[in-house]
């Protein structure tokens, strides 16, 4: 330890990393290879009334669970955000677990939609909110038919959606350019936005 | 490029990174190898009027000016900062190599005092800076009796001023401890710090 009377070190102090892009931008896989790779990153499982994919799993994907018990968990208070997106599907982030990984000590990682990471800023001034930019219009529309999970009204409502959504990219703290195929250069890039964070003064406790 | 209606992209925009430390904390070593390792790092060479060291050569280290020379400096608004240290020695930090480092898109480091550090932000608020966090007051002595440049006296006033250089941290962004041996994890954090501050949004241009 320092003994310059440097003020409560801020390298093992948690913070909220908000990670959000326009749909089909790939932030979900983007999130899985942050947390794989960093054992103090924890992604902060959703909470979401919309019906479970094949390849995904309850409580590690989502918590899936009935529209009457989201509204009951709306109701409590228990939301740090929450949105309804297409079709009334309901999306919600639970407030006690991200408390819970920040009072740890470790970066409490939410992969959300933009309005929610305005939320979670109103809540947690502290918080990071990092935006991932898609390449083009183009590239976004190709990658939401290869996953071909929706019909083509459905993406091309989405790619709508998108343009709003990037309206939302000044109230974020960082832009960073999620290209295809380059995957890791993104990954790269908020690792080093962890770092810094980690180092910011302003974050550090006063004594 | 997006075709989203983003502001400018700021990955190629130069900014200014100052980095600071307590005398004896290893900035130069820190410094040379942050610009070894990555061209887009430029290190700004500064100006002074204290003799030359054996080890040093003039225009790489330092550019070494006679008192008169760097006086005539100071009335011509060259110096970004300049302060006058131990001694009666000056040391300065030339505008116009700065200025034209930042143009170019790339990061000038200024690796200066605490003073120094806070004139620049007055200038340049979009400077980014960095202090270096000795480990201790004893490793900090050690470390300037080993490098065997000055008396048990001058090392006596530096440890004073050392402390009374840390409460300037609160004037800085980051703070990054600079531990023994360790120095390879300081400039990975200085990288860290420097790939989140190209992606930062404020920084972008407004279309």
């Amino acid at each position: 330890m320092s003994d310059f009377g440097t003020p409560g070190r801020s390298d093992s102090k948690g913070f909220c990393l908000v990670l959000s892009a326009p749909s089909g931008t790939g932030k979900t896989t983007v999130g899985e290879l942050l947390t794989a790779e960093d054992s103090t990153i924890v992604r902060s499982v959703s909470m979401t009334t919309r019906s479970m994919r094949p390849n995904e799993q309850d409580g590690v994907d989502y918590r899936f669970v009935s529209a009457d018990e989201f509204k009951a968990k709306i109701r409590q208070g228990a939301f740090l955000e929450w949105a309804e997106v297409y079709d009334g599907v309901l999306y919600g982030t639970p407030r006690d677990t991200v408390e819970r990984v920040i009072r740890s000590g470790d970066v409490a990682l939410l992969v959300i939609d933009v309005q929610g990471g305005r939320a979670v800023k109103a809540i947690f001034p502290e918080a990071v909110l990092v935006f991932l930019i898609p390449p083009s219009m183009d590239c976004l529309s190709r990658r939401l038919k290869q996953r071909g999970l929706e019909t083509d009204d459905q993406i091309h409502r989405r790619l709508i959606k998108a343009r709003t959504e990037m309206k939302y990219l000044p109230a974020y703290d960082y832009g960073v350019e999620n290209d295809d195929g380059k995957q890791q250069l993104t990954v790269d890039a908020i690792r080093g936005i962890i770092t810094a964070e980690r180092r910011r003064i302003s974050r550090w406790e006063p004594q």
